[in-house]
């Protein structure tokens, strides 16, 4: 059995071929070009899908369905699309322009529908670093902080759709702002964005840090891994912005672990490349924070990268 | 078809028998006695048990089963008891213990086994403010914060035992020192207890508070009640430290609502009781603090009192 996923990002999308194991089989990528209408999107999707059930030859005994990954509020059930921020979409009946598909290769096909962050989720399950666990939870440390849950094999996004945004639970009140407009949540201390923030402030304060070298003197260039860099370099202004984002990132973590005690807890996007330097000193810290009994949940990296959402995608219709 | 519930609580035992529709037919009550030994407790609900079944000759084919509710970290699956504060119990393994009741009314009984607080949850969704819905979420404001999840008609408590710990989520990073250990829990600004504890301090910094003479100017008196009504009788003290309160808990409460989207959250335990005086101008909060569309879960106040833990640990066996 086959499996199509589609995972359409701000950026690019992307339809693959998965296989029952979660290996990506063949794939093809067009520029998502956000400022069009909706339904010019969908049917860019519709054709990228209509080409690979034709390369495969697909039927309805080889394709077990097309799963799609959106970025915003979806509802699962009603395949509906409520809203998203990253491409202007509002109330888009998905679940029903996609039986165009279906009309022009002459065959049913099933349709699933999830967030994009909640397909990542499932695709670590089955093919990445949550391989031979049933129970997930998965933070994106990217421009912001994405979440996806799985519970016993299963996307939980809520009972009503959009839920599972672990990036804005308060963990400071009245705190820094966050771009949902509310103050102190997660998203605003534990994102990349929320690092650069701190690290420019603190670069200005202290002229001599390595920060302000190895941006050249130029803030605009400060990234992530640049205070990395300078943490490893032993520049104390950078230890000390590592060591609170560590600290935040802690308290969210733990967080979810009283509620959850999920199996695993996956770290992805750009911050978690630094591995062990990252889980190492977090691990800690959360050992200390967690309620009752010690720390059973394994926390880890993420290893699919960008594949994740689309393998996930695809393994929605499992 | 009746069900036997068994809630153990700090201070008594309480056996009942229960119909399908969540209904208290007979209930039992006895003394937990939290200093004998933990066998010596069990035997008490095992005879306890005998009772109901022989007054109302219960046989397997009008028995569903026992489910009991116990505070503390419980394994349900392995029916062991990991530990309880309340009542001294470690590593007791109950499910093997109750066999003792199956041989004392010769017949095969299902044992079923909770968290107290999760077992509250059930019985509000079964046969209180949450029947007729599927996905709830409860928070105990008493001594502590307690939290009960119910995700499809049953109790997630997480992976591992021990979950839903919903008071000891962190919500002011470093904030007020929490019973856990750690600071900044919901259970530190929104239980009867953090309430009690700032009203203390601002009766004192505030001689002339009604707080002061509604307690005889003893603040040893001070309960979470009185508070409430200094701010009906329109002191500015009590008026303040009643927002703030509320203000904290909205916080947990939206935090909930991002996670989980549910379907309802209700509150229970003492503050409770001021109904609409506390759920307005907590939904009015937590709608600013909501991520995304409006707020959908309806909040409102638990129906059950002491009775919820007793028909929701009944209610394990359906």
């Amino acid at each position: 059995m086959k499996y199509i996923g589609v995972d359409l990002g701000g950026t690019n999308i992307v339809v693959g071929l998965v296989d029952s194991e979660g290996n990506i089989v063949k794939s093809y990528t067009r520029p998502t070009l956000t400022t069009r209408k909706t339904e010019e999107i969908f049917d860019d999707i519709i054709d990228m899908c209509q080409i690979i059930i034709e390369e495969f030859k697909l039927d309805s005994t080889s394709l077990k369905g097309v799963g799609m990954g959106i970025p915003g509020e979806i509802d699962s059930k009603k395949g509906i699309i409520n809203y998203s921020n990253n491409i202007p979409m509002k109330d888009f009946n998905v679940g029903s322009y996609m039986q165009n598909l279906c009309k022009k290769v002459n065959m049913d096909i099933p349709f699933f529908f999830a967030n994009d962050a909640d397909c990542a989720a499932l695709g670590e399950l089955v093919a990445g670093a949550g391989k031979g666990h049933s129970d997930l939870i998965i933070l994106t440390l990217g421009t912001g902080v994405g979440g996806g849950i799985i519970i016993n094999h299963k996307i939980y996004s809520g009972f009503y759709a959009g839920g599972a945004e672990l990036g804005h639970q308060t963990i400071v009140h009245n705190g820094e702002p966050c771009t949902c407009g509310n103050k102190g949540c997660l998203e605003a201390y534990a994102s990349a964005s929320a690092l650069i923030r701190d690290a420019k402030k603190a670069a200005k304060e202290n002229p001599s840090s390595l920060l302000n070298s190895l941006t050249n003197n130029n803030l605009e260039n400060m990234t992530a891994k640049v205070v990395f860099d300078a943490k490893d370099q032993k520049d104390n202004v950078a230890i000390k912005l590592v060591d609170d984002y560590i600290e935040y990132l802690a308290v969210g973590v733990a967080n979810l672990i009283n509620i959850f005690k999920p199996e695993v807890l996956l770290l992805s996007g750009g911050i978690s490349k630094q591995g062990e330097k990252l889980t190492t000193p977090l691990k800690e810290k959360v050992s200390k924070k967690v309620f009752g009994s010690d720390l059973q949940t394994i926390i880890d990296i993420a290893t699919l990268g960008n594949d994740a959402g689309l393998i996930g995608a695809a393994m929605l219709s499992r």
